[in-house]
């Protein structure tokens, strides 16, 4: 075959592989966004949905390997394009992972049911509202290879982590003013924990971005519980 | 240079990323053990030593991450190759947040301080011991490239949300019965929860080994919350 076709399919894959990337964000944003209007409005064959359509987000992150795997072997990749590679694949698990957060707080509301209605829940809207503005700017970081956008990213977990201390707060001093609602609190911080994490995910994302268009691989501060 | 030398530094890169995994395997492993030494011992100098060792665990990440851009670049691999050095990846990264699991179990001990000791203490232990002994069969599948060991240490989990089951239902219990105890008992549950989703990576570490040996990629069932 005549490089110039080679390098055509290779020069076509690496944008599959950047859109695939896109598309796999874009489901993600919408299972969190179902998964949080699942929770506020206790529907729970909205929390269902979310739940089984986890699996099509695994599908689409296993396609993507695939094509990264058919795409290294294409033809020798050069250093720049081998970050590309590497950073569609990494963000594609972060991916694949807030996939199975937005699964966890949906599994949690169908376990609470119907019962009462936290006072924390407007919190946890909010909470989750700017993780995925977060994820947003992170895709849009990836998608203009823009580094200075993705290195902001980090800073903005701070009010996702103030969110989360109060809600916190608000559920240990529940538990300990009323025993009844232990069960309910303790499933309100399993929620909180996720969302937390998929700040985190974020900006594992954003470090990501920044690797791929600078080759400086950084650790941004990530909370761990 | 010779085509022969080239292929000598390739294997030769290979080796080195296949040893980089296994060091990284037994960092996070010893950062555990110790984790769960400083909150069985309430020992807030050793746990403070694992949040400080993880930076260790983050660079020694990088530096896999690096190699194998490196051996990339080097000569086009095949397609066992190619999944192989995706795989160091995939583990190195799942193995880090394990280190990232261990910090967190090591601040969570750090801020409990010497509070109350709790009934719990001796199935967290144990949670832990079943994990470790997990990651030990998994690096051990990774090695000796057995899919077949790797198959099988999912269904090891359940030993693990058993304990989980039990640890969450007693602190509960604990916290209705006693608003006294609802922060120990909190601090506890995110113990728990770390430990539980060490179980989980190991899992995700088996699913790689085994797409790694026989190219089929296969999501083994993973709790999310």
């Amino acid at each position: 075959m005549p490089e110039r076709v080679i390098r055509g399919r290779f020069t076509h894959a690496l944008d599959e592989l950047n859109q695939g990337v896109l598309t796999l964000g874009s489901m993600v944003d919408k299972a969190i966004a179902k998964a949080m209007q699942a929770l506020h409005e206790r529907d729970l064959d909205l929390a269902r949905e979310v739940i089984e359509n986890d699996q099509a987000i695994n599908r689409r992150r296993f396609d993507l390997e695939n094509l990264a795997l058919d795409v290294l072997a294409m033809q020798q990749p050069m250093a720049k394009d081998l970050r590309f590679i590497m950073a569609t694949q990494i963000i594609a698990i972060e991916l694949e992972r807030m996939g199975d957060y937005a699964r966890g707080i949906a599994e949690v509301t169908v376990r609470m049911g119907y019962g009462p209605p936290s006072q924390s829940v407007g919190d946890l809207v909010r909470m989750a509202e700017l993780a995925r503005a977060m994820l947003s700017d992170a895709l849009d970081a990836f998608a203009q290879r823009d580094a200075k956008l993705a290195r902001a990213l980090p800073a903005r977990d701070d009010a996702v982590d103030a969110l989360n201390d109060r809600i916190y707060q608000t559920q240990v001093d529940l538990m300990i003013h009323d025993p009844a609602m232990v069960n309910c609190a303790t499933w309100l911080l399993w929620i909180t924990h996720n969302i937390e994490r998929l700040a985190d995910r974020v900006t594992n994302i954003a470090e990501r971005v920044v690797f791929m268009v600078t080759g400086e691989l950084v650790e941004m501060d990530v909370s761990t519980f």
